[in-house]
C-alpha cells in the first residue's frame, strides 16, 4: 500500500488536459498496488485509474502492456482499457515517471477465494489466452528460469543473508529446475502475476483483471502454474484440490490443454513457487526497514515449493 | 498514508446493507488520512467515504463529530454529510472499530496554497463559526493548554529524548503560555485542525472541508491561530503576511472579530504552534521505525513558535 509519487492539483489538471475525459473532480491516491503509484481519478465523465510507473516498470515495456490491454479489452476480456490522449498516445510522462490513464473497473478482489472464484478465474484465464493468440507483440519473461540463479545469488549476498540449509535446498532446486524445465510447450501472451488481488468480482461474477505489468510471452501453462500457487492454497498453506480442480476444469472447457502441458504442470508449479519465493526473498533482504511497504514473507513460497516437489503427477491438482 | 484496517468484500457488502445507498460497485483504500482508515466506496447511487476510526478517535466522541457535520452541512458549509442507516444511526461498527459512511466531496487539497486559497479559507472558517453558533453539543479541547505539559513530559521521558536546550526552551514557553493564556474570549465550535490537506478546492473555489475529528468547543480565535500556522508559512518557514492578511480580512467580513480576540492572536498562535509541535514530537519519539506512516518532523513547529514569540502585536499578521 503506497503512494510513492505525490502529484499536486496543478499537475493533475495539466496532465488530464491532454485527454478528452472531461474536467477533474477529484484525484485520490489509493492504497492498493505495491509496485506503482495509483490514483483514483474522478472527472465529470466518469472514474479512471491514473498510474505512475515506478522503478520496476520501464518506459520501454509500457507500449507492450498498454497495447495488450487494448487488444484484450477489444476482445471482451474484462481488463482496464488504456485511454488515448488527444494526440492518440496512451503513455505520457508525469512527475518524471511514465504514466497512463486506464478505465476504472468495478468489483473487489476476493480476500477469501472460494472454489467458485477459482472456476471463474480458470474460465477468464483461458479466455485471455485465446484472445491473446493473435496479439503480435512479444516480451521475454525476464523472471523465468534464467533469471532465478542471479536473483538467488543477489539474495545470498545480502547483509542479512539466507540460512545455510535454505541456501542448499534452493541451490539444489535451481539446478533441478534448470535441467527439467520444459523446452517445447504452447507459447502465448500470459499475465504471469494473476494473484487474487489482481482479480475483481462483483456479485459472484468475475468483473475485472488488472495489473498486466508482468505480462510476457511464455508457456501458457505457466500462467496456470502461477494460479495454482496463488489461488489454491489455504491460509495454513494446505493445498485445496477442489479449488485446483474447479480452476483447471473451467480453463479446459475454453482452451484444450495438451498432454505435454498437463505433464509439465508440477515442474511449472515448482518454478512459479520459486519465482515468487526469490523475488520476495530479494525484496525482504533489500527493503529498508522504514519503507512504505512491508515486504511479503518469502517463507510461504518455500512451503508451496516443497508441496509441488512432492507431487508425482498433475493428478495431484485434480487433473486426469 | 495508510490503511490500518483491511476489510474484505463480504464485510463491506454486509455493512453497506445497513444503508439505503444502493449496491456496492467498488471499495478502495485511500492513501490520504493519517489517523483513520478511509475507503472510497462506490455504489450504483454515487461515491462515499467509509471511515474506520482508529485509536485516536473514540466511539464516545463520534456522535459529537457526526452531528456537528450534519449541523454544518444543513447550514450550507461544504463538509461531508454523514449517511444515516436504515435504523437512523450514523455510527456503527465494522472490524471491531467504530465506522461511518459520509458523502464524498469533490476537489483536491492545495499542495501550494496561494493568497486566494487563504482568502477562501478565511471566508469558510467564519461561515463555519457562524453556522456552529447554534450547535448545542460541546466537547472539551483535550489538546489545549492543560494537555501540553503532560505531552511534553511524555516526550522528554522517551528513550531517544529531547535535546537539553530544546527541553529548556519548551519548558519556559509552557510556563509562559499557561500564565498568558486568555481566560475570556468568544467560545464556539471549532475545527482545530484545519490544515491544507483538510480543505478541497475545485477550479479555484473552496469545495470542501473534511476531517472534523479534532473539533471541539474552544475560543473561535484559536481556529484562526491554527490556520495562521498551517497556511501562512512558506516551505522555507518564512511568514507570508499577504496570506495572513487575506485570510483574516475575509474572515472578518463574515464574522466581526472583537478587539480582545485580535490582541490575543499572538499568544494563541504560539499555543497552536506548541500543540502541533508537541503532538508531532510525541509521535516522532513513539512511532516504531517500521510503521506504516512516517511521523511529521516537529522541528518546523519550533520555528513557527519562535516567529510568533517575536511578534509584538496582531499587526504582524496584517491586522490593524
Amino acid at each position: 500500500m503506497a503512494v510513492y509519487t505525490e502529484i499536486d492539483d496543478d499537475q493533475v489538471t495539466a496532465f488530464v488536459g491532454a485527454y478528452a475525459i472531461g474536467r477533474v473532480l477529484a484525484c485520490k491516491g489509493i492504497a492498493e498496488g505495491i509496485e506503482n503509484t495509483n490514483y483514483l481519478l474522478t472527472t465529470d465523465r466518469g472514474a479512471y485509474i491514473l498510474t505512475l510507473y515506478e522503478k520496476r516498470v520501464t518506459a520501454g515495456d509500457l507500449p507492450f502492456f498498454l497495447s495488450l490491454m487494448e487488444h484484450l479489452a477489444a476482445r471482451g476480456v474484462p481488463c482496464p482499457l488504456p485511454v488515448r490522449g488527444r494526440d492518440g498516445e496512451t503513455m505520457r510522462w508525469l512527475a518524471e515517471r511514465p504514466a497512463a490513464i486506464v478505465s476504472f473497473l468495478e468489483g473487489m478482489w476476493p480476500r477469501k477465494p472460494t472454489p467458485e472464484h477459482c472456476a471463474a478465474l480458470g474460465d477468464t484465464l483461458a479466455a485471455m489466452h485465446v484472445a491473446g493468440a493473435d496479439f503480435s507483440a512479444t516480451r521475454k519473461n525476464d523472471l523465468s528460469v534464467a533469471a532465478w540463479r542471479p536473483l538467488f545469488e543477489a539474495s545470498t549476498q545480502a547483509p542479512d543473508g539466507v540460512a545455510p540449509e535454505l541456501r542448499d535446498e534452493l541451490a539444489t532446486e535451481l539446478t533441478a529446475l534448470a535441467a527439467e524445465w520444459p523446452g517445447d510447450l504452447p507459447v502465448g501472451t500470459i499475465h504471469a502475476d494473476l494473484f487474487p488481488d489482481n482479480v475483481f468480482f462483483q456479485g459472484g461474477r468475475l468483473s475485472g483483471v488488472i495489473d498486466f505489468y508482468f505480462a510476457c510471452t511464455d508457456f501458457l501453462a505457466y500462467d496456470l502454474a502461477v494460479c495454482l500457487n496463488a489461488w489454491c492454497f489455504e491460509p495454513d498453506l494446505s493445498f485445496n484440490v477442489t479449488k485446483a480442480r474447479r480452476m483447471l476444469a473451467a480453463y479446459r472447457e475454453r482452451r484444450p490443454v495438451a498432454p505435454a502441458e498437463i505433464e509439465a504442470l508440477p515442474v511449472l508449479a515448482r518454478g512459479a513457487a520459486m519465482r515468487f519465493l526469490l523475488t520476495r526473498l530479494y525484496d525482504w533482504l533489500h527493503t529498508p526497514r522504514n519503507a512504505l511497504v512491508t515486504p511479503k514473507n518469502p517463507a510461504e513460497y518455500l512451503q508451496r515449493l516443497r508441496f509441488h516437489r512432492a507431487v508425482r503427477s498433475a493428478a495431484a491438482y485434480g487433473l486426469e
